[in-house]
């Protein structure tokens, strides 16, 4: 009734990058090579070809992301559904390590004692990190605003994913960063998310590592 | 130099929803009333108004997910990025528990004996649980596909929400959940998500409780 197409498991992934391919010929979209990666898994988490057009890059950033992740960074999540979406496995086999301090009681009582709200506690917290620090945020434009606060004041993040998703301030968010000299990958206008958020993360993951794939 | 709105934490997701009834009117596209509450937090966590036309519900399916929500169901999720999206304290002061079976060692050690994937050992072991059972599938079709073999077999499901995302059988297998007899809340073609699948489940259970809210 229903046409199922038999593509084996272990394949899927790989048809459809090239059907996303061969859909951005279609519509003449051209992507950079260095940013195919990151742009083509962005679509496959959204099935949203509009990333392609708005997915926007610090220069040389993606050098620079690569570097980073080799070393096995921190990196930071705005909210636990980023957290979910890292492929964990991958980031502790380069000697990274995931973390969504929101969640975290400690940060909750902190935010109650200080007055303040529980983003604005925990990107505070991890911006007292030693460790080179990549920020993924997906959802909270106040995140983003939190740290380019810190940025203003002298903190420097490896890395900045900013593709919070939303109506209010969250286009204001992403220019604030965007006009930092930070390294900077950001979705402009309103769309991102928490799923965009882990797809750029896994992107950079997944050239490194033993088996790197697209 | 950015304009920032200034909109308290409390008010931006009333905001949002002001924002994004004032911008389906503009585009003269009309949700139905009942209908709203999901259609609504879909476009709030995607900022994509194609939802508001590609969203499909089998007939009475909101009065439907309502009364098996305020009874406390099992919600089973394909991916732990769903479950990590769904409010759980909403879900729990219902007397509703969320699960992932994927995630659970058990299952991968069972579909590993019987040679069959770990989304289908994870569908079967919760078509065997004997409460009533909302399915929220965010990302495998794979997943949707072994919950209408079992429905064909006559198993049934409290409530399916169908909202895979991706290029290989997403769309076939939301049109055979469309085709059976279950109550059932799909969105049509290849977009969807975790994002959505949690959206989903989040406006059904916020229309509950002691402090509804849209």
């Amino acid at each position: 009734m229903h046409k199922l197409e038999h593509v084996l498991p272990a394949d899927i992934e790989k048809t459809s990058f090239r059907m996303i391919g061969e859909e951005l010929a279609e519509r003449k979209i051209e992507v950079a090579p260095e940013l195919a990666p990151v742009i083509y898994r962005v679509i496959h988490t959204t099935a949203d070809f509009e990333y392609a057009e708005t997915m926007a890059f610090s220069g040389n950033v993606m050098q620079q992301a690569l570097d980073i992740f080799s070393r096995g960074p921190l990196i930071v999540t705005d909210t636990t559904m980023v957290y979910s979406g890292i492929n964990k496995r991958a980031l502790e086999a380069l000697g990274g390590e995931a973390r969504c301090f929101i969640a975290d009681p400690e940060i909750a009582a902190e935010a109650k004692a200080r007055g303040v709200t529980r983003s604005t506690a925990a990107m505070e917290r991890a911006m007292r990190e030693e460790r080179p620090t990549v920020f993924a945020v997906g959802n909270a434009p106040t995140a983003l605003i939190s740290l380019y606060e810190g940025i203003q004041k002298g903190y420097r993040p490896a890395l900045v994913i900013g593709v919070p998703v939303g109506f209010v301030n969250v286009v204001q968010a992403k220019e604030m960063i965007m006009e930092t000299d930070v390294p900077w990958i950001v979705n402009r206008g309103r769309k991102g998310g928490s799923n965009v958020a882990a797809a750029v993360c896994n992107a950079i993951l997944y050239q490194l590592g033993d088996d790197p794939r697209f």
